[in-house]
């Protein structure tokens, strides 16, 4: 589908000349800086980098419509960087292409306190919203790891630890502004809480990892800060009865804030970074509980019944704002813990999701698959909506990355094989295409080529990620 | 964009020749009985009919994809059937269109109870897929009036009193088979509660009116049934107090199960046809209330509160079950009340919605119209979503109608002006295609136009629905 890919110097003339036309306009809004360059050639965790030819700042929707106008004339690519948080390389430019930066895009442009809604440009990072929102008593609850932007997130369909109560990303925009492949500004979706009118562009746009469109500005639903939040922790000595508390707390129906799950390697790693030293180095259930002081109580009750029946050994409990704080810093820091462990080495988060019920022989089945690897690697997840990642530990070589792929694609199998998907939150960027047939088939992906041939007919979005090449489907 | 539409002889032939053969295949599932096709002629409320030459009883969706094939080949226009309950037009066959029915394909085919989904076949209908599950303790809460199949309210993205809390069928649905405009069968999604790999087709067949594909199965979410249940009714002198009193609610964040208005225009007439006496011909709310008995206590004790500090007139509880049946049975009953008063009249059911914020100055906004209109109309509404149906009596004459399309008219009008939607639920089929332009603009509307070109290039798929013609967007 790349019709660039194999022309790297001509591409490469054309997005300088793409450049230069732009310079007139944006002036230097406009780097190609190598050092600057260099920090939009790859994203995280993935080992693929490549140097964009050059970066445009854009400030507005009219510089991304200015800038895609000119590459869409001219076939030159272009690629949609936020934070540069994505682990699957989909900020990787393509050969002779263009980063296109939406980082100062950064304004939340309106906030509607009495219908719990917003909108914030692309560039606005969750956190930075979430402080903006600090005095209005509402909140945004999506929450992927890292400090991305709303635009990415909503460009991965991204999730987080609090999916499981509020949904993903997807359930939480109301309506875009995108601008599309030749530049045309468009809004879809609006401000109302649902509407039966036209085909949902929306959701469309919605992870389509920039290949469809770059989305400028973001229409959020809201969530009111909850009354009381409180925190709890439970150890297991088997996966098992871990993986059944969370399964049977989704299955009753309690509006639980959080449950994560950590395995006992990731365990023993949070322990040392993060002391905790109270607790082992076992299974471990962190839990959130938030609502009114009833209804906290009334969760909280029930799920300690739930444990407890599956030989939780105890609740542990994180009541003042100070403790429930470390608690959860110490799983936000699980990346980080892993990582103090292994200074030197290469560390891949893979991620994929079952439903529910699978969960339970998926991860013992991975368990299995990491022991006969000889990988040191660690499971954690938002075991809640059936999904989790596995941190792998390699060599910063490529057999070392190759090991941990050879371990990543026994995992995706086994999801697959259980009615799994091969990413519950981190995309597919150039990480996950080998196995975006085998999951949905070649006659959704053909709809999906044709799509995308429609809205990007010069295939100068973010071109070869998220669909591998394949028969368009022509009707 | 109809290529048939002005032939329609040429278009009868080829549709007659198109049931010839396929007529070897699925044999008496034809039918050109001219009672059947009577009653596929149309759908409930819009007084637009048009004979098919033809009914398919489909059965599987190999039978859905022997019909498409045929009459993709030979251009022939066919639009999907289920219980023929949507209201705008949806239904009305194009000349020279064949119906496809699919209301024998009526088999749950899967409960999971561990992961609360379900799969159906398209014609099951929400009542039909309820009572199988009455024994389960699980329960499909979206619930659009009449006895509507899954497919069809896939196809209009139909929700109903429920939305409130459990969301609208595009929150509940997690995946389809869906038969191309070609007679290719896709799968779109899955089993699993996210995923962030491709293209969101799921989302995009959803709502899409069957323009770009049929939909023969649905995976859905399934939910706990609530332990508790409780009802409740207040009236209000004021309307402005009612609708504030709705509105605190859902700001509050209580997740109240049903939050209902009825106009004093309505509440009269459900007083009598529903032997409400007890009540007075005033605004009235009614309210549901679902979860643990510690929970909903709690959400009534709130909302009790809310209602009497806006001059509520005191709540009237509806604790046992025949009572709160007896309540919600008016509720449901509310247009078959209007109709009851109006023998021999038609009545139009209007549908709109917009930011709850602006809730008050819409329903003012619209009794103020009403009066000057002349009709007699009663307004009720799923206030929790800010969405409100406006049930118009008029002569059964092309000036009655006419004078509802033009009161119609002034509401959308207002809705719009206030970032509202032409349609919450009912969708857009033939009677809201005026109003889409203003709604979305010219480029997403060019977008949608390409989106069905490249899935339908022969416009064979429900051809002039859901989409005015205009521009289609060419990259």
């Amino acid at each position: 589908m790349s019709e660039t890919a194999s022309l790297p110097l001509h591409a490469t003339a054309r997005a300088n000349a793409v450049l230069s036309a732009l310079r007139v306009q944006l002036g230097d809004k406009i780097s190609t800086n190598a050092s600057v360059c260099d920090a939009h050639s790859h994203g995280e965790a993935l080992p693929v980098a490549n140097m964009p030819v050059g970066v445009v700042f854009a400030e507005t929707s009219e510089d991304v419509s200015a800038t895609l106008r000119l590459c869409h004339e001219h076939r030159v690519p272009v690629v949609a960087f936020g934070a540069g948080t994505s682990v699957e390389g989909h900020v990787t430019p393509p050969d002779g292409g263009i980063s296109l930066d939406l980082s100062r895009m950064a304004r939340v442009l309106e906030v509607n306190q009495a219908d719990l809604d917003c909108r914030v440009q692309a560039g606005v990072t969750r956190q930075s919203l979430n402080a903006f929102l600090r005095d209005t008593g509402l909140f945004f609850p999506v929450d992927p790891g890292g400090e991305a932007t709303l635009g990415g997130m909503c460009a991965t369909r991204a999730s987080g630890t609090a999916a499981v109560k509020y949904g993903t990303i997807k359930e939480n925009v109301l309506g875009l502004t995108v601008v599309l492949a030749n530049g045309e500004i468009i809004q879809t979706g609006g401000r109302v809480r649902k509407s039966s009118t036209g085909y949902d562009l929306t959701s469309l746009f919605v992870g389509s990892e920039g290949t469809l469109g770059i989305i400028t500005e973001v229409q959020l639903r809201l969530h009111g800060q909850p009354e009381q939040l409180s925190a709890a922790v439970c150890q297991f000595e088997n996966l098992d009865d871990a993986v059944n508390t969370a399964v049977e707390i989704i299955q009753m129906g309690i509006p639980i804030a959080r449950v994560e799950l950590l395995d006992d390697v990731q365990m023993d790693a949070c322990i040392r970074y993060s002391d905790l030293n109270e607790y082992r180095a076992l299974t471990t259930l962190f839990f959130e509980f938030s609502g009114s002081p009833e209804a906290v109580k009334e969760q909280i009750a029930v799920t300690e019944t739930l444990a407890l029946d599956n030989i939780g050994l105890g609740f542990a409990w994180a009541d003042s704002a100070d403790e429930r704080a470390r608690l959860w810093k110490a799983r936000h820091n699980a990346f980080w813990a892993i990582k103090a462990q292994h200074p030197g080495m290469r560390l891949i988060s893979t991620d994929c999701i079952v439903p529910i019920s699978q969960l339970t022989a998926l991860i013992s089945g991975v368990k299995d698959d990491i022991q006969k690897s000889g990988l040191y690697a660690a499971i954690l997840g938002h075991v809640g909506d059936g999904n989790f990642h596995t941190i792998i530990v390699t060599e910063e070589t490529d057999q070392g990355y190759q090991q941990a792929l050879d371990l990543d694609r026994k995992i995706v199998a086994r999801a697959l094989a259980l009615g799994g998907s091969c990413s519950g939150e981190h995309g597919v960027g150039l990480g996950k295409l080998e196995f975006l047939a085998a999951e949905h088939g070649e006659g959704a992906l053909s709809v999906m080529r044709a799509l995308k041939a429609t809205l990007d007919p010069h295939n100068i979005l973010n071109p070869g990620k998220l669909l591998p090449e394949g028969p368009v489907y022509a009707g």
